[in-house]
C-alpha cells in the first residue's frame, strides 16, 4: 500500500465519501490481495485454538510442567513428545488429566473434543523395533483426530506378512511407513497402494547404518513415486502430515 | 487358502450346492480378505488406462521411439522425463501429438481426456536457476489433470517477495517448494501455510552446496511441521505425489 | 623346515638311507604340513590353465593387444571386462575368435572347453538400467561354464513382476541380485528363497543416491540373511564370486 | 490365473469331466508355474522346523524369555545374538538346555539335532580385537550344523603367521575372514585360496577407522576376486552366509 | 635488515655519527617497515592489559584454579568458556570477584574497567534450545565491553516473530545469528539488515541433523549476502568476531 | 495495528481532530515500531540506487544481455560476478561501459559514481592458483567503493614470505584471507591481526582436499580468534562482507 | 626352486659331488636370492630380542598381566599403550620394574639396555590439549633409545612461541608435529626445516572438526613438503615412525 | 633480543671495546640462538642452490615457459610435476635440455649435478595401474640424486610376486609403497621390512573407492608400524620425503 493510495483513503474518509467501516475493508482488501503481510497476522489468529506441541527431549521435569501450566491456560490441548516417565510424573502432579503413551513417549492433554475424521492413516512398521517411532506418529495422528490403523512388523524380508495385511492398507487414505537398516519397506508399499505414502527411515540397524543414514538414502532414492521422506525417527512429523492430508 | 478349503469348494461345486458363479465369488473372498496376493491382480487392473511414464535420461533417440511406440498401442496417456531436444525430434516424427515441454525436459502425449481438479497445487521456487525442477513437477502435475499456480523466485534472501504472494499460496490444496543452496524456503512456506508442502532440495549452488545435500539436510531437518522431502532434483516425484495429495 | 632336518635329509640321502625320490617327497611333505609357504607354488602351478582377467577399462587399444597376444600363448581362454567396441576392433583383428558382448562391455577368446554346471545361477536385476552390470555379471559366469538365468526387470516398486518370476529364482543354486537406487531387491529376494545372494549395487539413480551410496549401504544393512554385497557395479565381481559358489 | 481359468476347472469338475483330485493339481500347477504367490506358502511351510532367530541387542531379561518361550513351543532350535549374561540368566531360569557363548554374545538351546556337514568353514580373523565378532560367525554356523575351524590373529603384518596356517585355510569349503583397521586380511587371502571369501569389516580400531568404514571400503574394493563383503561387525550374517555355501 | 645495514649503523655509532637512542630507533623503524618480524613482538606487548581466554571444557577444578591464580597476577580480566558449575566452585574459592553465567556457561573475572561501545550487538535465535549458544556470545561480547541486544526464539517455521522484533535488529551494528535443524535464519536475516552477519550453527536437532552438520551447510551455502560463518556452537568465536566489527 | 487503533486513527480523520498527513505519520510511526513488516518495505526503498549484482555462471550470452538491458534502465552499477569472456563480449556489445577483470571473471558497468573508503581491506592468498578467488573478492570490494591492498602468494609452507607483508595487512581494517589445500593461512593471519578476518576457502589441491573440503573445515576450526567463514571459492561473498565491515 | 633343482642338489650330495654344507649354502642361497619367502623366517630371527607392544585399549587388568607375564619369559623390554592406571596397577603388582607414564597413558618395562641414539626427535604440539598424544609419541620414542626434544604449545595462532623454539626444532635428525582443530601446525614447521615431518592429527575441537577429521585432512592436504601423516591421535605410530628414521 | 642486549652492543662498539665485526656476529649469535625468526632468513639463504619445483597441472604452455625462464636464471635445476606433452613442447623450446618424462607427467631440467646416494629408494606398487603414481615418485627422487629401485605390480591378491621381490625391498633404506583399491600393500610390506614405509594412495578403483578414499582410510589405519601417508595420487610428496629420509 502506497503513501498515495493511504492519504486517498484517509481523505475520502475525512470528506465522508467513505464510511468508517468501508474504510477498514478497504485496509483489509489491501492486506489480503496486495500485501500479504497482515495474512501473517490472520494466521496465527486462526492458530488460537490449535493444539501445542512441546519437544520434550533436554526439558528438567520443573520446565516441563512450567511449560505445560502456561498453555493450559489458553484452554488448548497439549502434546508433548519425546517425554521420560519422569517428565511425565511431574506433568501429573500438575495435571489430572495428563495421559502417557509409554511407547510413543508422548504425554499428552486433552482440554477439549476434536472432531474425528471418517477415512483412516495406515501406519505400518517393517520390524518390531521401530515400533517406538510408530506409536510416536500413531498417537500424533489420533491426537490430531484421525482414525489410525497399526500394520506393525511386515517387512520386506519376510513379505507374505506384508501381503496378509495389504487390504488394510489399501484401505487407508495415506499410509506412514517405517523402518530401519536398508529402508526397503516404503518403496515396496508405494507400489502397492495408489495413496501417498510417508517414509520415516529409523535408526535401526548398526555399522553401515550409520544411524539411520542408510534407511534416509534407500527412501529418498526409492524407486516408487508418491513417496516422500521426514528426518530419521521423526515419528512426530510423519504423523502431522499424514493427518495434515487425511484431513484434507 | 488352505486345500481343505479347495476341495470344499470344488466338492460343492460338484455336488450343486453352490452355482459356479458363487464358487467364483467365494475365491475372490478368499483372495479380498485372506490372502492379500490377489489384490496385486486386481491392482495391476486398476492401473490399466492409467498413464505411463519414461525416465528419458541415458536412454538413445531409438530407444525412446520403441518404448514410445509399444505403449502408444495401450492408448494411454504417456510422460516423458529428464528429455532433451533430440529425443522428443526422434518421438515427434512417430507420433505428431507428442509435446516438448523445453525448461521442464518433459515429452508429453495425450491420447485420451484427464479430468481436471477444482483444487490447485502452487508450486513455489527459492531463485529462477530452480525453475527447471520446478517446471518438471508443474508439468507432471498439470498431465495428471492438476490446476496449478507457478510462483518463482520468491526464496527467502528477499523475503518480502514471498509476503506478496502469500494469498496465492494459502489458497492452495498442497505446495510444493523447490530451493536449492541452504534449501530454507520449505520451513518459512511451512510456517505460513497449514497444508502439506513437498520439499524439493535442488542442486543449484556450489562448494559446500555438495551437489544439493545441504539444501536436502535442511528440508529434512526443517522446523516447520507438514513438511516432507523427495530426492534432490526430484520435480517429477514431488509433482506426482502432490497430484496424489490433491486428488484425495 | 629347520636346517637340522634338512641336513638330516641330505646326509640319509648321501648314505642311501632314502632314495631321492623320497627325498622330494619329503621337501614336499614339509612344504604342505609345516611351512604353507610352500603352497604358493603349488597354487600358482594350479592356476596354470585358468583363464585371464583382463580389466580394460582406461587401457589403449593397442595396450589391450599387447597383453591379448601375452595372454594367448599360454593357450588359456581370455576374459576381458570393461572394454569399449573400439578395443573390441583392434582386439579382433589379430584373434578371430575374439566374441564382443556389448551390453556387457565384454570381450571373451575361447581357446579351451570348459565343463558346463548342471545347476544354474539366476542373475536378477531390479530395472532395465541395471542391465549393463547384470550382463557383466551373466556373460562372467558362462565364461566359467555356469548356466545363467536372467530375470530382468522385476523391481520392488512392482513387486508382481517379481512373483511371476519366484519358481525360475528358487530354481537357481545362487542368485545375483542386482539394483540400483534404494537397492531394496536383494533383501526382498533374500527373504523369499533359501539359496545365497550376491548383492551388486549399481550407481543407477541421481541426487542422493550419490553414485551408488545409497544401494550399497541398502544391501549391507538388509534385513534379510544370507545376503553378502560386492564393489558398487562390480557384475564380474558378483559373476565370479557365484561361480565359485555354484561349482561347489 | 484369469477369471476364464478358474470358470472352465469348476465346469470341468461340475461335469465330472475331471476328478477333484485333478482340479487341485491344476491349481497346484498354476501356482507353481504362472503365478508365483503359492510359492510364498510353499516357502513358509518349509520354514517350519528352522530354527529361530532372535537379535538380542536392546531387549530386556524379560523381554527375551517372552520370547524364547513363544518360540520353544514350536519345538525348534534357537538361537539369540548379541546377548549380555543378565538375558542368558534370565533365560537360563526358564529353559535349563540353554547355552551361553560368551564371547559371541550368544544363547543357543538345542531341541532337536542337527545334520552335521562333512566340509569345514575357516574362520580367521586378523587379530585378537576381531574374535568378538568371529565366535559369533562360527557359533553360528556351528549351531546351523556345520564343522568350523577356527584360525585367529594371523593378520597382514606379521604375514607368516597366515602361511603357517594355509594348509587349513586352503582345505575349508568357505572362508569367514573376519578384520577392522584397514581390513586388509580378505584380499589377502582371497588371492590365496581358490574358495569363496565372506568378507566381515569390524570397528576395531580408531580415528580415521569411523567405527569400522575403512575396513569396509578396503573389503568392498578388495583387489582380489571370490570375496563378497556383510556389514560392519555382522558376524552372524557372516556365519548363516556361509553356512547356506557350504549345504550346497 | 642486510649486513650492510646493519654495519653502517653500527659504523655510525662508532663515529658518534649518531646517538645510541638513535640507533636504537633506526632498528625499530626497520623491523616495522622491512622485517616484519618484529611486529610479533610489538603485537604481543600490544596484547598486554587484554583479557586472558580459557577454553574450561575438560580441565579438572584444580588445573582450572592453577590456571586463573597465574593470568589474576597480570591483573587482566579473565574469561573462561565451556565451565561447569563444579570448575566456578573451586575457581570462586580463590577468587571473591569470580561470576558465573550458568546458562552461557561463563566464569568472568573483572580486575579493571573495559570501555563501552555505544552501538549495539543485535545476538539473535532460532529457537530455545539455541540460548546457550546464545549467551555465550553475549557474555562474550559484554565482557569486551560491548552492548547487547538478546533477540530470542524467532525462528523462521513462525517468521511473524522475527519481523516483530526487526526494528531491534536492524538498529544492530552486527548480528550474530544463532540457529540448529536446518540453519535457515541467517539467510533470512541477511536478505533483511544491511550489517554483517554472524552466523552460528548448533548442533540442536537429531537424525539428519548430524550434530550440526545440516546448519552449517545451510549457513555456507546461504543465499543472502554480508552472512560469514563460524564453527558448530561456537558462540564464543562469534561473539569475539562481532566484538572486533563493532569495536571498529 | 488492531481494528480498534486503525477506527480511531480514521475517527480522528473524520472528525477532524487530526491531519491527514498527522494520520499519515501515525501509521508511519506503527509500522516503525510495533510492527516490523513495513520496514521490509522502507528496506527495498533504501535499497534503490543500490548495486545490482548477476551470478552468471551458467548463463547463456542472450540471458545476460536480457538481464543487463533491464537493469541499466535503473541507473545503478552493475556487477556480474562468474562470467567468460564469451558473456562479456556479448554484453559489451549492448554497452560500452563494461569492463572485463579476466582474472576475476566479473564484468562490471559504472553508471553512476560511488564514495571510496578511506581504509582498506587486505585481500592475501596462500598461493598463485587461489588468485582467481581472491580477484573475485578485491574487485568485488573496489566496487562497492573500498580501497583494496593485494598481498598475493604468502602461504604458510614459507613463511617469512607473509612476514614480508606483515605491516600491510596490520594496516587493514580488515582482511579476506584466500587458501586452498589445508587451509591454515587464515589462523596465522587471526593470530598475527586484531582485525576480523574472513576467511575463503578454495577448491585447489587434489586427493583428500575433496574439492575444497579440507580447507574449508580447517577453516571452521581455526585455532586462531576473529575468523569468519564463507562458502567455498565464494570470493563475491567474501568481498562483499568486507565491504559491510569496512563501511560501518 | 623347481622340482629339477631340488633334484639335481640331492643327486650332487648322493654322488659326493658336493658336500652337505654346500648343499645347505645352495639352499641358503636360494631362499635369499630368488625365493623371498625364506627371509620371512630371516626376520622373524632378527625380530628376537625386539621389544614387545601392547594396545591396552580395551584389555581388563587381568588379560594385561596375563600378556605381560607372557612377554616378560623372553627376556624383552616391553610397552603398554593406551593403558589406564587401574591397568598399571594390576602390572606392578606382577612386575616391580613396571612404569607408568600418566600423561601418555604408557606402561614400560625394562628387561635390558637400549643403545641411545647421539640425535634427537622433535616432539612439537600446537597445544596444551595435544599434550598427551605428544607423550604417547615422545615416550614411545624414549623406549626405544631415542633422545627427544619436547616442544609443547607453539600454534599457529601465537606464532611467535613457534619461532622462539625455532633453532631447538632445526636441530633435530627428525620431528613430529600434533595438532588438533585445523591442524597447521606441520605445514608451517615443514616450511621451517629440511628434516621430515611425521604428522600427527588429534581429535582436539569440536563441532566440524568432526572428532579429527579436519585436522586429518588439513595434514594431508599440506602445502609443505616433506610431510607424511599417521592416524588420528596415533602418537605411538609417530613416536615408532620418527624412531625408524632417526635410527637409520 | 632486549633493547638493554642491543644498548649494550651498541655501547661497546661505540667505546671500542668490540670491534663493527665482532658486534655483527653478536647479532648473528642472537638470531641463532635467542630469536629464531633470523633462522628464517639462513633458512631462506641454504635453498638458494636447491632444485626449483613447479606444479604443471592447470597451467598454460606459456604460463610455464615463462615461469621455466625465471628459474633458469638462477642456475638451479628444475622438477616440473604433473605436466602433459604439450607443456614439455613449449618448454623444450626455450631449453634445450628439458627432460620429459611422460609416465611420470615430469618435466625436469638439469643445470648442476647432483651428489647421488649409496642408498637406494624402493618404489613398489600393488598394480599396474599404479605406476603412473609411482613414476611421480620415482623420478622425483632420482631428481634429488638418489638411487631408486623399481618394484611394480606386487599387491596382496597375488602375494607370491611380492615375495619373489622381498630380498631388493628389504634391501632398501625407506619404501615407498603405492595402492590403490583397498590399499592393503603398505600393511603387508611394513610388516615385512623394518625401515620406514611412506604410503601412497592412489585413486585407482571405482565405486566404493571414492576417487582413493577407500585405499587412505585403509593406509591410515594400517595394522603395521612404521607406516605414514601421503595424499592420494601424492607421489611427488612421496618422493620427496622418502628423499629426505634417505639423505639423512
Amino acid at each position: 500500500m502506497s503513501e498515495e493510495e493511504l492519504r486517498k483513503i484517509l481523505q475520502d474518509v475525512k470528506k465522508g465519501k467513505i464510511t468508517i467501516a468501508q474504510a477498514v475493508e478497504k485496509f483489509k482488501d489491501f492486506s489480503a490481495t496486495d500485501l500479504g503481510f497482515a495474512m501473517i497476522d490472520h494466521h496465527r489468529e486462526l492458530r488460537t485454538g490449535y493444539p501445542e506441541i512441546i519437544f520434550g527431549s533436554g526439558k528438567t521435569p520443573e520446565q516441563m510442567c512450567c511449560i505445560v501450566e502456561l498453555m493450559m491456560k489458553k484452554g488448548n490441548n497439549i502434546l508433548a513428545t519425546r517425554c521420560s516417565r519422569e517428565q511425565f510424573a511431574a506433568v501429573k502432579q500438575i495435571c489430572k488429566e495428563a495421559c502417557y503413551h509409554e511407547v510413543a513417549g508422548i504425554i499428552s492433554i486433552k482440554q477439549k473434543e476434536v472432531e474425528q475424521t471418517k477415512t483412516y492413516i495406515a501406519v505400518i512398521t517393517a520390524g518390531t523395533s521401530d515400533i517406538g517411532v510408530a506409536e510416536e506418529a500413531a498417537v500424533t495422528a489420533e491426537f490430531f483426530g484421525n482414525k489410525v490403523k497399526r500394520i506393525y512388523d511386515v517387512g520386506v524380508a519376510g513379505i507374505h506378512r506384508l501381503f496378509k495385511r495389504l487390504p488394510e492398507i489399501r484401505g487407508a487414505r495415506v499410509c506412514v511407513v517405517i523402518a530401519g537398516m536398508e529402508g526397503a519397506l516404503p518403496s515396496v508399499v508405494g507400489g502397492l497402494v495408489s495413496k501417498p505414502v510417508i517414509a520415516v527411515p529409523t535408526s535401526i540397524g548398526y555399522g553401515a547404518n550409520f544411524q539411520g543414514l542408510s534407511a534416509l538414502l534407500g527412501m529418498l532414492t526409492s524407486c516408487a513415486n508418491g513417496v516422500a521422506v521426514v528426518n530419521i525417527n521423526n515419528g512426530f512429523g510423519a504423523g502431522y502430515m499424514a493427518s495434515m492430508i487425511n484431513k484434507l
